[in-house]
């Protein structure tokens, strides 16, 4: 596999940063890049050592989306749909990493691109990053965008940014639920370090049970949730770094982990 | 059928206004008023030149909810079951248009009138508006306004406008979720012109599916959603209006699309 | 039954006050605490003279959660199991009262103390009281706070404080949406007190109709809602509280309902 569209790297233990890679077209989402986005998240899945992953772009534009020129080229409806579905693949497998995903925006993030951020765990973005879910613009309402955005932020927020496909502000995306953080562009990584530093510091047992869990309950009735919880936190219960920190805490000293 | 409570009328080409005109009553949502609504929104609905729809009030009040003096001349369960089931008919009528309603809000906007603002898609409202679910003040517990509030605020704001019924300010609901954008009141109109603009911009059909799309996977599970937002997605790329904005697009010119 | 745990009084006609009471181990969830709610809820929910309840705290804590101590005790799976279902049957137990519960916050709120305050139908706190879902620290992912907390908060904002355990401001808090009001520490009382004004001035039935019925409906499908919301309206406007509002209203006066 060519991965000349992405470089992945280690910046430290248990961490791998995904950048996106082709400046050039704005680290647009089209076929090759999205392949490659497949067969790198499908490693992680089975790396036992990862703690994190951190989703960031090269250049000016976080991740434009779609490759509009590339789909203007193919006017065929089975096209459209295994480049959806492909993209659909993709998002999915952010949901699915036992990991939380931390999209690192520090430029324009649209259409796709927007979604990327909202399908993300977590997100930090610089105070010039810009969002949009543009694709209106074309005459492309962005539908599968609207999955994750609608799950993040206001009803009437996502439907004002789906059908102007104006650009929001990250103060705006922040307030409305699309961010974690907005800081200055120069202090982005040590932002998106604090936040790793907290999550390599848990266990991943309790970290992968529980990102499973939230996502699984909250779109379950209020007592099916309450038990599929209950469940799952008598179980993590049993993991052996949750025996550790139970005893941390009564002998008054920190867990020991690792 | 008579329009004496109903103003409508086309201030630009594809923009329908539909203005409740019945000031003396605070635009209420009386048995003929609603009857008018449904009217003129079956109308609506088979008009394909329609791009966007704004209601709004006449006089002080933008709606003060259902007429509760009539309610009280009527001490009939079929009576109160007849007038539920014409405004959630109303109601229905404005998610299933398929273009965008724009709630234009200059005054107070009470019970069902507040239902009303969180059932539109978008909403402007002037910073003197004010909005309530205020029939708990009369024993009346906002049950068919809190379907939409919910579905735009926060659960415990829901909760606390719906058990105490006092106003929020039009600030507050922003914040809130339940509206989009808040100005001074004489720049209401120029503020809804402003979103016009964006919306009559765009392809009507590309915003029909989008709009149905939005309603229709925000209540999926995550997979789903994104099975009906893809294909969604791919036969909206099919429509002439889509491969010509991905023309334009490839061609770097804006798209022509009438 | 001892109450020794619980400090349960009436302040004023209709409403009680349940403080946990057990500041030396930061008024803990441990399992005669529970056993104590559940009792008291049990009682609560046959009080026909019930308007409002509040939930408080005494001492620095609001409440810090389950009793990390006791749990390292016991490292048997039935032990967690029957401790989640003890307190998953007090949340819902919140849920299912038929009178408005209202979570008075004057210290820190931890773990299933931050899942009580979520959990609650109305919250107040002091702006110096601050929120975590923390057990992440000790490797117990906080799955059943985690429940009502993503019902409350923006998605990540909820997977942000689950996968780093870290304390929110009151203020952040508010603006999340997990808190109605935060007010100075000694205005809290007052606060409270003005919201339950406004609540002991409703008709309980209504508020028992509209609780369940706002719970009930938010989640299922938009016609489904809108359905059974018309339909309990109906209801609802048949009682005679609200026959007595619609009247009151119709003649130009306050309702008389004692």
């Amino acid at each position: 596999m060519s991965d000349s569209l992405l470089n992945v790297v280690r910046p430290r233990a248990g961490v791998v940063e995904v950048v996106l890679n082709d400046p050039g077209r704005f680290n647009a989402l089209g076929g090759e890049m999205l392949e490659q986005l497949i067969a790198t998240f499908k490693d992680l899945a089975l790396d036992e050592s990862l703690r994190a992953v951190v989703i960031a772009g090269n250049g000016k534009a976080f991740c434009a989306g779609h490759n509009l020129k590339d789909m203007a080229a193919h006017p065929e409806l089975q096209w459209y749909q295994a480049l959806f579905a492909q993209c659909t693949r993709f998002m999915l497998s952010i949901h699915q990493l036992p990991v939380p995903v931390v999209a690192k925006v520090q430029g324009i993030a649209t259409a796709a691109g927007c979604q990327l951020v909202a399908q993300c765990d977590l997100a930090v973005a610089s105070e010039e990053a810009r969002f949009a879910v543009s694709g209106i613009q074309y005459g492309l309402f962005c539908s599968t965008p609207s999955v994750p955005l609608v799950r993040n932020v206001p009803l009437k927020k996502a439907m004002e940014m789906l059908v102007t496909g104006e650009f929001v502000s990250a103060q705006d995306a922040l307030q409305a639920g699309l961010l974690n953080r907005v800081v200055a562009s120069d202090a982005v990584d040590a932002e998106v370090e604090r936040l790793l530093d907290a999550i390599v510091a848990k266990p991943r047992i309790s970290l992968a049970r529980g990102k499973a869990l939230l996502y699984a309950q909250k779109d379950m009735g209020l007592e099916a949730a309450y038990q599929l919880a209950a469940q799952t936190m008598a179980i993590n219960m049993m993991d052996a770094a949750a025996q550790e920190g139970a005893q941390a805490f009564a002998q008054k000293r920190p867990p020991r982990w690792e």
